[in-house]
């Protein structure tokens, strides 16, 4: 009965057509870290289920460096300032002779972050403090116009992970209110969230400088201060949750130590939640690394991830592809 | 031609049945305040105007103490303070003897708190620190709903004004985010703000103690620790706003001097923007006060405003109906 094979075969198209075309998470390949995440959104978003969560509680929070965008072979945000400090060289002649600033000059980055920790926060101090935030919100924007990545030579916001962003959509497709809960500076963050993620700047939590409110010549500004105010990185994540969002997220995403106690504070809520870590294991198409690198070191988040079966993201066999921009 | 008259009056009272039904602000009498509010509404949500705003740029902020709700004859977090105090005293014997917690047991406030700042600090620190997120939340809910105004004996969240409640809807309903920013305690205000004024934790901004995050015997908790993070009050509101935040709001709501920073960097804006004071005036229904009280002192702003242009309410003619309880 040739027609109604026919006929069969057409609706089996139709079918795979739009099962294909209603993919929420086309650049991840089918398997366990897929499946883990669709998953749970069909339980949290199942009116009649047991693990129903009304919308205003569905809280996804994910770090950024490393989770959203490539964090290799440095944290973006660090090259910005090292553009900021050769920027600023040439009102600060006194840098010449005086470290960090003189191997920064250079271009001698290991020499210059040899000093750890007071030598980046000095850094820091001396290119994001004095200004406005308007100001710096303007520096920060022209700086992510014209800067490229070392290796790929791509806009900075191109370096964003494909599957991520279709992760963001589908989970707010289904009801979730989307955060970053990053290290990264927020008045840095905040200038790209919006465009590059379609996270406005009020759902950003990052680390921030001391500011002050002023009025100059009868025009209100708030100035950036030197000194760290909120140091949003480790036990920092859960305590920055509490003071900016103030509920407990049901879903966070991390790839690095510094997410272990936000994964912790998530995943010991008392109804549903899911945990996930990135895992960087693409030599070819991004990096790998994890339990020995000095940036984004995963090492006791991979350890407890298996002990508590959170899921953890293998770029390599589970992304189809990585990066937002074409590659080559 | 009675039967045309008779058309003519039927649809005459169509049009003034659904003008009625759908003034958005029912509570509040016909005047310049209403009208400078739906006229600030209809400028930027009109979409072929010079003065549209987007959505997303939609940033209504608005003061909750004397603002949103009563604040007299003492700060309302004050009372909760008062009666943990009490209940914590039997644990503390030697409270007896020390001041301010001596004068508090026995009711008198005045003598307690004639110490000023510190004498107040060291109570919140008390009553506030050494408990974890969770549970703090769970003694405010239960405060809530067993404690009574002295004056009207009502729940304190019904002491809410009505006007502005409507106010909060009637700005999301056309597109604007509402948020508070208060100087009363975060952690108190985010227990009743979505219920109360419909206001999700995470757009509660407030004053805020030092907390830490910590695993004892396996479970992931914050605790409460003595001593103030974040004052938002004053000039700290516009460093709240950005902070917490991070875009400078178009409208902007409050009633003392403490919210004047507030009121004038939302109203150096460089687009729309609309800044109001509410102005106690009714001693009958409310309470009188402004430029020499104690608590929510109106002075300065009361100049500014004037000078400005900003709208002020006269709560005795502008509403007309004040709480949200039913008055006897």
């Amino acid at each position: 009965m040739p027609k109604i094979n026919l006929a069969v075969v057409m609706l089996l198209a139709l079918r795979i057509g739009a099962w294909a075309q209603h993919d929420p998470l086309p650049s991840w390949n089918e398997g366990p870290a897929k499946k883990s995440i669709t998953d749970f959104v069909a339980r949290v978003t199942g009116q009649d289920g047991p693990d129903y969560v009304r919308p205003a509680e569905r809280i996804a929070t994910f770090d950024n460096d490393g989770t959203l965008w490539a964090e290799q072979p440095l944290y973006f945000q660090f090259f910005f300032v090292l553009d900021r400090v050769k920027a600023l060289s040439p009102q600060h002649p006194e840098w010449k002779n005086k470290e960090p600033f003189a191997s920064l000059i250079k271009g001698d980055i290991k020499t210059a972050l040899g000093g750890g920790g007071p030598s980046v926060l000095e850094i820091m101090a001396v290119t994001h403090a004095g200004t406005t935030t308007d100001e710096f919100e303007t520096v920060v924007k022209d700086w992510l116009a014209t800067a490229r990545h070392p290796k790929t030579r791509q806009p900075f916001t191109s370096m964003t992970y494909r599957p991520m962003l279709e992760l963001l959509t589908y989970l707010r497709d289904n009801g979730f209110k989307t955060f970053i809960v990053s290290g990264g500076g927020v008045d840095f963050m905040r200038v790209f969230a919006e465009k590059t993620y379609g996270i406005p700047p009020e759902q950003v939590v990052g680390s921030m400088g001391k500011e002050k409110f002023e009025v100059r010549d009868g025009k209100p500004m708030i100035v950036k201060l030197p000194g760290a105010d909120f140091v949003d990185d480790g036990p920092g994540k859960p305590v920055g949750i509490h003071k900016f969002i103030g509920r407990r997220p049901i879903a966070s995403f991390g790839n690095s130590d510094g997410d272990l106690q936000m994964l912790q504070w998530t995943c010991s809520g008392a109804g549903p939640h899911f945990c996930l870590y990135v895992h960087h294991t693409d030599a070819e198409r991004e990096w790998a690394y994890d339990r020995t690198s000095n940036i984004g070191k995963l090492d006791k988040g991979l350890d407890e991830a298996t002990a508590r079966g959170w899921t953890v993201v293998d770029m390599k066999k589970d992304w189809k592809r990585v990066f937002s921009f074409e590659p080559k």
